[in-house]
């Protein structure tokens, strides 16, 4: 497909978006109009700087409060589309978006409204333009779709077509079933964008609050599937009008904009089983990763930082049972939690180790076809990363996950010994004395900057096939945490993706001092909490100190037995149940850079990670 | 009056908001059940801690869900209340918050909701405790104040009352004027917020967007003087929750909320003619100052940056016309602008320099009485400061404005001369031949942090007697930022208070390096704009490039002569037009730290600030 972007979806100067969206691979571009009135330069410079980049100016927009207008205002606003027109040929744009008007001027009367669409289109044809209207989700009488095609309609101009818009159409819930119907070369354009489900004016959730496709809530893929199926073969563009985006660098956005086009081509081409036109070929990458677990967990240190994260993995019940075999790197067991300590000089993790510290470096996640999984994240626009494999050693492919740090993906049929076995001198003869009897990797939190959780949320569908859950907000004591997990299928391998909407929370200070996509927690998953903690506590483990006053409350809010809640007094664990089943969990103290870990028992099917005890556990980390 | 505030309105640990409130002296708090099940001791330590501060714990909140329930519901919630009138009595607070109720479970039934709070209140009165209930405003039966009176007049117990809050029923435009027909003995507790207005589900208002009085656009005003004519006599209280106080220093904030109160009981006492109780003893500051202009503008600079600026002015026309006599302080004039340009070593202005860089470090306001305003901003809690004075100096009142900048008020009767004549040695022989007719200092536009605004907006009206207009938000090419002005009545002093909600924007830049509260720009007031710019340009002034899209999109947008639209195409003028009248206005180049200066020419009764032009002044400041 003809892959393009808006100009509003991005930060920075009019030449810099152009650059950026060019480097991120789109054919061409909506040129919106403030970002031209603002440039330094004219209409035909600007074409010249497109074409250079190899970008077409796809689409002018918008054309404002033009049809169902009194005579006086139509003749006018006739005249403005004249001088719109001159910069359209001058620049090369051959289509200007007409979005429906928000005028109290206008009237309810679609014949005129076609009428004058007609007139406007009939000046455009005259230049060898096109108009596209569009419905606006707050349009005074064409909020629809369905309506803005009527008035398309009776227009009758082979100059006139319309623009279909994902968001102004899924925004009021209204069903894209009926764009099928409309022939394909009537349908002049289509923007799509996403948006979280959001209870506010749908005015403000446009200008503020749109998102890539796979970054939000609505079904994006069932609209591009809708149009197709009415054999629309035009371009496939994202408007997205989004705060954070308007900072964000855009060379980041940018590559998110093309991923979230890729992905959403993938899923819709799964669904359309009869032969679309040759000029549709949507991207077919290879197949998502099938993930069964998290492999292991890497941590960059240096050799001090080596010998304090061993202490305390001791303390948590693990055994070192591994030495690399030419790197200064351990690898430490218990149950099926395997972590890594890497040391090595002039290795990825001391590079991550002298930007950011004591910190997690890289995750491994198991799966049947790691070399697929890798090329389907190089598909998805995702940095491919070769680690130097010494003679005999395992290659593990691996890729860049967003703010830097690495993801391996590892075969399942090596099985729990043979990602190691030929790397490291291993030396396990069981469960020590320490064992707390954890068993598995719960969840990796992480902290992330405020313009790195849509990212992520992306990264995590389009390249890993991990589905987002709820987004929560949890009170720090100095400030708001946006909290979202995401997970695959079987709930093998779960993120929790954690973003400070303040300066002065924990998770950003944490964030500033480790960098952005930081982990900040690790989650360990065991059958009997109380056994492990007793058994924590007797390795020297320390928890985050919860107050009596929780457990007191607890009891007048769930129906708990007495004994129990007592129990988790006296260990310090925290409680949460959903209709699913129960959750008890625990966290460590902080080890550097803020980095600690949690002990969790999941009882039947809870599937969440324990947010409304959250507050506590940072209010407790304040306090200390 | 008693003055409280609810912990959830601060940031911090618990011990740390009890700390802020009483340093800002108030008499109690409202404590919110988060912050005490997180707070590490028991119900009695809270109280000795809250006694040695010499706060009372005014009210217990909130207790949900209770009224108009099933009976194993309120079977059980009974059971519940036991539990928290245990810990009330443990710390000494009197009442409790139970807020209508959200449950699907709540049936609508008056008589049940009746009922089941007389039980309540009669299981309170057997431990000497009161119940107030309160109408939220998304209550799923009862949702305005008249509903939850009728509940609790049915109920009829002497230990169950109304609690009033001024958000539930401000925000659903309901009329408080209802209010003072109800027995003021049965109005247990108030509590009072502003908001701004906004289109957006009420919940997500309520939790996220709450304001002191006085910061937002409700009229809290006549809520507390329709609760006073009812005969309340109980606590004035502040419950806010509000997502950028959650990461405000909750110092700061404590004095913002004393501050609102102490200016909403001004406001109410003016209204009410008739006695109130004696218990009822409203705050009665000196009046808001008459303000008739921005006297001066004082710069801190070191010797260096001085000579800088000197330049600067003089291309801008303005003439030195002063040496201070003792210090190494001039003073720059042209039509009735008068600036002040510090070098004093060891002088507020070289602090100032010191910490930010050359920036402006005080504003000289015009008022009939000077010493009555400083103690109007002594009362309302803003730092007085007190300048050395040598022999035969002029004392002007000051006081430090949020940010450390300081306010001067400035004796009108002093006339044009009379401040600096006892101080400078004047040359004044009129205009020189570089005078470019500017005639008066039209606004002075400040960077503030996010967190600052509402601070700000308190501090124009409580202290200053300047109202704030529309709230704007403007496109930066790196992001958005919030614009609202502040003015007196007649215009003759204008502030504009900008925030960036972008950490990349230049005015986030210009913000960090020179401090917050920072002025980013003056703005000088001309007859003829196209006269004043010919001549600032042959002075060798230069200004930020508009490009030609500008122009070209002008003369679409609005009816404009076309000779004018070449005349501001040539000289780089932007236009903007109200109803009122018209704006042009034109940037130059920014000095150091981002500072520039504006000249600009109202036309007929134009009442802004051309924030429409901003976004094309931003966009060629980035480009430049």
């Amino acid at each position: 497909m003809h892959r393009s972007i808006a100009t509003v979806s991005l930060s920075g100067t009019l030449p810099q978006k152009l650059e950026a969206i060019a480097a991120a691979g789109f054919d061409g571009f909506e040129l919106f109009e403030h970002d031209f009135i603002q440039f330094n330069g004219s209409a035909a410079t600007l074409g010249t700087i497109a074409r250079d980049l190899g970008l077409s100016v796809d689409l002018y927009q918008p054309f404002r409060d033009f049809e169902a207008m009194p005579e006086l205002q139509f003749r006018r606003s006739l005249e403005r589309a004249e001088r719109k027109f001159d910069l359209m040929q001058a620049m090369g744009a051959p289509l200007v978006l007409c979005c429906s008007n928000t005028s109290p001027l206008a009237m309810d009367d679609p014949a005129r409204a076609a009428a004058q669409l007609h007139a406007l289109a009939e000046r455009a044809a005259q230049r060898g333009l096109r108009v596209g209207f569009e419905a606006l989700a707050w349009g005074r009488h064409t909020s629809r779709y369905g309506q803005a095609w009527d008035i398309v309609r009776r227009a009758d101009h082979p100059s006139l077509g319309l623009i279909l818009d994902s968001f102004h159409t899924l925004s009021l819930k209204d069903d894209p079933a009926g764009i099928a119907d409309i022939p394909g070369e009537k349908i002049f354009f289509l923007q799509m964008a996403d948006a979280p489900l959001m209870a506010m004016d749908v005015l403000q959730w446009a200008r503020h609050h749109r998102s890539f496709p796979g970054q939000g809530d609505f079904d994006v893929v069932t609209f591009l599937e809708k149009t197709l199926r009415a054999g629309y073969t035009g371009p496939l563009s994202l408007e997205i009008f989004n705060d954070v985006f308007r900072e964000t660098p855009n060379r980041r956005t940018a590559v998110d904009a093309m991923r979230s086009l890729l992905n959403l081509e993938s899923q819709v081409r799964e669904r359309l089983d009869h032969a679309l036109p040759a000029e549709v070929a949507l991207f077919s990458p290879p197949p998502l990763p099938d993930l069964s677990g998290i492999s292991f967990i890497e941590f960059a240190v240096d050799e001090a930082a080596a010998v304090a994260l061993g202490t305390l993995l001791q303390q948590l019940g693990f055994r070192r049972v591994g030495r690399h075999r030419s790197k200064a790197v351990v690898l430490y067991r218990q149950g099926d939690v395997h972590l890594i300590v890497n040391a090595q000089p002039d290795s990825f993790a001391r590079e991550r180790f002298d930007a950011h510290g004591a910190s997690v470096c890289a995750l491994g996640l198991r799966t049947d076809a790691p070399e697929a999984a890798a090329e389907r994240a190089v598909a998805m626009r995702s940095q491919p990363h070769h680690s130097p494999v010494g003679p005999g050693e395992a290659r593990v492919p691996a890729t860049v996950a967003p703010g830097g740090n690495l993801v391996h993906f590892v075969a399942s049929a090596l099985g729990r010994d043979g990602l190691y076995a030929a790397d490291f001198v291993l030396d396990d003869d069981g469960p020590g004395a320490a064992d707390a009897g954890l068993q598995a990797i719960d969840h990796v939190a992480l902290g992330l900057d405020i313009d790195q959780l849509d990212t992520w949320v992306l990264f995590s569908r389009a390249v890993l096939g991990l589905e987002p859950g709820e987004s929560l907000e949890l009170a720090d004591p100095f400030g708001l945490i946006r909290s979202r997990g995401v997970a695959n299928a079987e709930r093998s391998v779960r993120l929790v993706l954690n973003v400070s909407l303040s300066q002065r929370t924990r998770t950003a200070r944490t964030l500033r001092k480790s960098g952005g996509g930081a982990v900040h927690h690790i989650a360990l998953r065991c059958d009997d909490i109380f056994a492990s903690v007793a058994q924590l506590r007797a390795n020297g483990a320390a928890f985050v100190p919860i107050s009596g006053n929780y457990y007191d409350d607890l009891a007048t809010r769930i129906d708990l037995d007495g004994g129990l809640i007592e129990r988790m007094r006296e260990s310090g664990v925290l409680f949460d149940r959903s209709p699913a089943g129960d959750y008890l969990h625990i966290y460590t103290e902080s080890f550097e850079n803020g980095l600690f870990f949690e002990v969790v028992q999941r009882v039947d099917g809870y599937d969440a990670y324990g947010a409304i005890n959250a507050p506590a556990r940072m209010a407790s980390q304040a306090q200390s």
